[in-house]
């Protein structure tokens, strides 16, 4: 482990990934953040690297939140970590000098200074639970909000370096799983109702052609003519929705390919129990099918909270800061095999 | 089951699948025949259906091996079941006035009257073992030959109704599992090499075009111009060095791709104990990593024979004729993945 502070991150899985929220069966997480910028200085990306420190020393010492690490103390694999862990942006993780990062509430809660934005925090919680997520966000921003003196127009609400996050400054998103729709050949229906009622959506996992493990982020595409709590509850009424189509899609699954669900299940937990060599694509989709498996009560002996964990841990970079070191793709499939028949 | 006197074998394995002969790693079973014609008799091809069932008593009432059953005794699915069992040819089972079925010892004994030619007699034995199959087969023929008038060529030796056959009308073959040579790609160098030396050989279950199972048999290819004896030499001297060849492939294959091997052992191995549907096929080219992982001794929990046994017992008309009647394919893969992850 490069730096120490992730050691406590490397024992315990995050908060938001223990199954337990509501609807844990099909929403994994739900996810708010909001990008806030200080009026007195450019925004990061038109500024330099000077003035980054300054923006960083300003914000800390304005707020009662200690521990927030300079990112220059993490190397290359812990950064790579902290993205896996959703607690930094891939873009975020490449810069070095006048960032910040902050993590608490056993990740609950995260920020990210001097990333597209002055401030970024966002909160997650476990299943479907974006009020939950908004209000700690909310708590924590009113606080910030004392002591920092946001740039606000009355006209357009938070000004962010990006114009699409412009007046609430706030993404909602929540994290599912839909192998009832893909299965069914109805996710593509599905994501076209999603864009045309103003949603985005994308695969959690996905090279851009691909989605691996049938995980998708649903999020709000806008943030400006729309109050905050408004954001919230049509996401929140739209994932209800969602959730009542893939369980119709599921119900249907199975009473038409019972057989060929369960033989697909069952061939999926014993490769995991199995396998001498597991990639970390396989591993997703394999574990999607363990998921659906639980879900539906063909698999009783694993929980969803143990295969979350595993979902967490075996990737890349988790695998690596686990023996202490960078290894090759060949070794952490060998790795990511003999963790998941340990664990699983 | 169709009919009464195939409850045995639904019951016990052959004997000649015992995993228990030399070299019954790689080689499964031995196995002899000889073709034998009456000499004041027309061969089969070449008879009515009067002169068949002469044919028939007429042997029957000169030997002294009873329990010779009318072919015309066992239902379509019984006689699949005999093909399966290796007792009698496909070409064989489409007949059925006219045609006897002999097997004794435990099937290491088995006759046809009236296929090709009127007698064909073999004996299989477990592992490498031509000599005990011919010793056994030799012994039967002589004493046939006591009571029957065999045509027979002082020129030619036996006649047959075949001329690939006319000579010792003997058949020798053996049948191998050579995964380390098909997996190093070496198997075509050897079936050429085979060729050329005049023996025969071929995909066990094949559909012309792909072996599954990486099981070949391979026999003699010349019967005319060579005695018994030479030819039992000649094969099983061939017998050893592809078995030679056959172990420095699974040693370069171990030293070289060692987890890929063992991944690739595992999972089949998981996916027999797990899986809710298994074709034939499937069951057939994972039962061959299985046997690979127990070869190699990566695989400790499962016994050779048993491996053996679950090959025969999964066959189509095994399973049918155990729970009695035709089914269709779909639900033979559920019946057969069900009993393979009980007998396992």
């Amino acid at each position: 482990m490069g730096n120490k502070k992730l050691n406590t991150l490397l024992k315990n899985p995050p908060n938001w990934i223990d199954g337990k929220g509501r609807f844990a069966e099909t929403i994994l997480s739900s996810r708010v953040r909001f990008a806030r910028n200080l009026k007195q200085f450019n925004f990061p990306n038109r500024t330099k690297e000077d003035e980054l420190d300054e923006i960083m020393n300003f914000i800390i010492s304005h707020i009662n939140y200690k521990c927030i690490t300079s990112l220059s103390e993490f190397s290359p694999l812990d950064k790579k970590f902290l993205v896996e862990r959703r607690i930094i942006s891939r873009e975020f993780s490449k810069k070095t000098k006048g960032r910040g990062v902050g993590i608490w509430e056993g990740e609950n809660i995260g920020l990210m200074l001097n990333e597209n934005d002055h401030i970024r925090i966002h909160s997650i919680c476990s299943g479907l639970n974006l009020e939950l997520a908004y209000e700690k966000l909310n708590k924590l921003d009113d606080e910030f909000s004392e002591s920092l003196p946001y740039a606000f127009s009355s006209k357009l609400g938070y000004l962010t370096a990006c114009p699409t996050n412009t007046g609430t400054g706030l993404r909602a998103s929540v994290l599912v799983h839909l192998p009832g729709l893909v299965h069914s050949e109805q996710i593509k229906k599905i994501l076209e109702m999603l864009h045309k009622d103003g949603f985005l959506i994308k695969g959690f996992y996905s090279d851009g052609t691909m989605v691996e493990g049938n995980l998708f982020q649903i999020s709000n595409q806008v943030t400006l003519g729309i109050t905050e709590e408004e954001i919230i509850d049509k996401l929140h009424k739209m994932i209800l929705q969602v959730i009542g189509y893939e369980n119709n899609a599921r119900e249907l699954l199975l009473s038409n390919t019972r057989a060929q669900l369960e033989d697909k299940i069952w061939r999926a937990y014993s490769i995991l129990k199995n396998a001498r060599l597991l990639s970390n694509e396989e591993f997703i989709n394999l574990s999607s099918a363990v998921r659906f498996g639980i879900e539906l009560g063909i698999l009783k002996k694993v929980s969803l909270q143990n295969l979350n964990k595993l979902l967490i841990f075996t990737q890349p970079a988790h695998l690596q800061e686990s023996i202490g070191g960078m290894i090759d793709s060949t070794e952490r499939n060998v790795k990511r095999a003999l963790y998941v028949r340990k664990n699983l």
